[in-house]
C-alpha cells in the first residue's frame, strides 16, 4: 500500500485508487463479477435513477469475500503455509473459510459459545472448522491473538485492515467501469470497510461523485462521528435488524472515511424491514437487514437523489428462514405487495 | 437452421449442437452469463454432486430472455421494423417486452382479460404495452394470429419454434463449458423448449449426458408420452404449484424430445413446495414452483444419482409473495428449517 506523507493520514492507511485496481486484478478469479442492475421498480417508484450491485449474489452470500480474498491472497506462501485466523460467526468467517480452502491452507475460525449451530455449518460449509471458545466475542478474539501469536499464523480482519478494505472497494469500482453515470454510491456502514473501500474507489474516479454511508438509528456511531468531525461511540445502541451494523467503531477507520466519504444517512428499523420485503416482492430477492439499509435510505429520502444516478451496495444474503417469515408476515398489505 | 435429411426428422427441426452455438454468439451481449453454482447444501444433505445454473437471475428473472432474445435478433430490420406479437402473460412476455425495446421495436403483447394487473406491469415494466383482447388465452391468440397476419408482424412463440428452443439450449451450454465433468441434466419440462435446448446441446457435445426432464404428478404428459413413445395429452390434469410446467403438450416438441431426452421424472406437489422453501432457507434465493421441481427431483431420488455429477436448471424467480408466505408459513417446522 502507498503511504501519502502527509500528516492528515498519520492514522490512516493512504490508501489509493490503485490498491483497488490491484486488489481486482487478484481476486478476479475468485470473486463473482456480481450483476449490476437498474432497479427498474425502484426507479419507477421512488422517481429516479436506482442501480445495484448485487453483492448478495457473491459466492458466500456476501461482499465479505472480496476483503478476505484481497488479504489472504497478498500473503506469501510462508504465511499461508502457517495458517490464517479470524474470530467472527458471520459473513466474514464464512469468507475466511471459503479463502483457506481456495489457497489450500488451514483456518482457525474462533467463535464465541452459545454460536448457533446452524452459524457454525455456515462456516463449515466451506470447508474449514469452527473453534469454538471462549462466553464472549471479546474472549474469542483473545483466544484468536493467541493463536497467531503461538503458530506465527496471520489474523485476518474484517475491516481493520487496508488490504480487506481494498478488496471490498472493487465492488463499487466493478459498478464504476460498467455505468460511469454513477453520481452517487451508497453503502452500507458497518465496520466501515465497505464504505471506506467504495470511497477510495468512487473518489479516485472522480472527486465529484458523492459517497454516503448508511446506519439505522439503533446504531449511529458514524453519523455521530460524521456530524463531529471525531469518534464518538457515545450513543445509544438497542438491538436492530441490521445486525450487520450495530456497535463500536474504531480508528483507523473513521479517519481514513472522512476523506472519503461525504455524508451518513440514519434510517429507521421499519423502512428497513419494509425495504426487505420489498426486495422479494419486486426482485424476488432475500437480502439481510444491512443490506436493506441503502434501499430504505432512498425509501425515506426520495427528492434527495432526484436527478442523479444513484448505485446501491447490496452488501449480502445471510438472513434467517425465521426472520423472513416474520417481515413478510408483518409487511403483508396492499399497502407494499403488488396485489396478485 | 441445418435440416437433415432423414425421414425420423420429418416433424422435427433438426437443431444440432452448432445452432445452439450460433445462438450464443448472437445473444451474448443482451442475456447475462448466470452463476453456474455447486450447491454445497444439496450435495451435503442428499449426497451427491449437484449444481445449479442459476437461470433465476437472469435478466427479466427467468431463461425465457434466451429464446427470446435468439429469436428476436434472428429477424431481418425488415421483419423487426414490422413489429412483433406474442400472447403470453408469463415470464416469455417479460422477455419479449424486454427485447422489443432492446431492439427498438414496437411488440404487440395480448393477454386475456382477467390477466391480474401485476403482471400486466411486469410486461410493461420492461417497456412494451400489453394488449387485453378476448376471454381465454385461445381468443387472446387468435387475436395474437390477426394482428401478425393484418399488419405483417412477426409471432415470437415461447417453445414451438426452433429459434426460441436453440436461445434456451444456451444455458445448458455455457454450464458445460465452464463444468464439462456434468454427466446428467435436469429441466423443467412445460412446453418443451427449455428441455429440448438442454438435450440438444448436451448431446451434441457428449450423447453420455444424461438428459432428464421433470413435471408434477399434476400435469403428467410428458411423462405419459415418453412411456407410451407417442404423443399423450389424455391424462388427468389438476392444478400445480407448477404453473409453467402445467397444460397441454404438442408436436413438433414430442418427437424432437425422444432425439434428445432420456427420461421424464414426476415429482409430488408438496416436494416442490418444500424445495421452494429449502431454496430460500439454504440458498437465500427465491424460485418459482416450475423451477423447484429439479430439486424435488433430486431430493426425491437422490440414490438416482449417486456418482454422478447432476446440473438443475433452476428456470425463474417469478413468484408471487402471497406464495412466498404460504409456502413459508406450511413449511415452518424443523424438519426443514435450520434452527437459528
Amino acid at each position: 500500500m502507498r503511504k501519502e506523507h502527509d500528516m492528515a493520514d498519520k492514522f490512516a492507511y493512504g490508501l489509493t485508487l490503485t490498491d483497488i485496481i490491484e486488489a481486482r486484478s487478484r481476486i478476479k478469479n475468485v470473486v463473482r463479477k456480481t450483476p449490476l442492475e437498474k432497479s427498474i421498480p425502484l426507479s419507477n417508484e421512488y422517481g429516479g435513477d436506482f442501480w445495484f450491485k448485487l453483492e448478495n449474489l457473491q459466492i458466500t452470500g456476501s461482499f465479505k469475500l472480496r476483503g478476505a480474498a484481497n488479504k489472504i491472497l497478498s500473503l506469501s506462501q510462508e504465511e499461508l503455509d502457517a495458517g490464517i485466523v479470524c474470530a467472527s460467526a458471520g459473513n466474514h468467517a464464512q469468507a475466511v473459510s471459503y479463502m483457506a480452502k481456495y489457497v489450500g491452507t488451514h483456518a482457525d475460525i474462533v467463535v464465541p459459545k452459545g454460536t448457533p449451530e446452524s452459524k457454525i455449518a455456515g462456516i463449515e460449509r466451506f470447508g474449514s472448522k469452527a473453534i469454538v471458545y471462549g462466553d464472549t466475542y471479546e474472549e474469542a478474539q483473545a483466544h484468536a491473538d493467541y493463536l497467531c501469536k503461538s503458530n506465527g499464523s496471520t489474523f485476518v480482519h474484517a475491516y481493520l485492515d487496508p488490504a480487506t478494505i481494498a478488496g471490498q472497494g472493487t465492488a463499487g469500482l466493478e459498478a464504476l467501469l460498467e455505468h460511469p453515470d454513477i453520481d452517487t454510491i451508497l453503502a452500507p456502514a458497518g465496520g466501515g470497510g465497505l464504505m471506506i473501500g467504495q470511497g477510495i474507489a468512487a473518489k479516485g474516479i472522480n472527486r465529484d461523485i458523492k459517497v454516503i454511508g448508511v446506519q439505522t438509528y439503533c446504531s449511529p456511531p458514524w453519523y455521530y462521528s460524521f456530524r463531529d468531525r471525531k469518534l464518538n461511540n457515545d450513543v445509544e445502541f438497542r438491538p436492530t435488524i441490521a445486525e450487520g451494523l450495530g456497535g463500536l467503531i474504531e480508528e483507523p477507520n473513521i479517519t481514513e472515511s472522512f476523506k472519503c466519504v461525504d455524508e451518513i444517512i440514519l434510517v429507521d428499523e421499519d423502512t428497513v424491514r419494509k425495504a426487505m420485503a420489498w426486495m422479494i416482492d419486486r426482485h424476488h430477492m432475500i437480502i439481510e437487514g444491512s443490506s436493506a439499509v441503502v434501499i430504505a435510505a432512498i425509501m425515506e429520502n426520495s427528492e434527495h437523489f432526484r436527478g442523479r444516478s444513484v448505485l446501491s451496495i447490496i452488501s449480502g444474503s445471510n438472513v434467517d428462514t425465521s426472520r423472513v417469515k416474520e417481515i413478510l408476515g408483518a409487511q403483508g398489505g396492499r399497502e407494499l405487495f403488488i396485489d396478485y
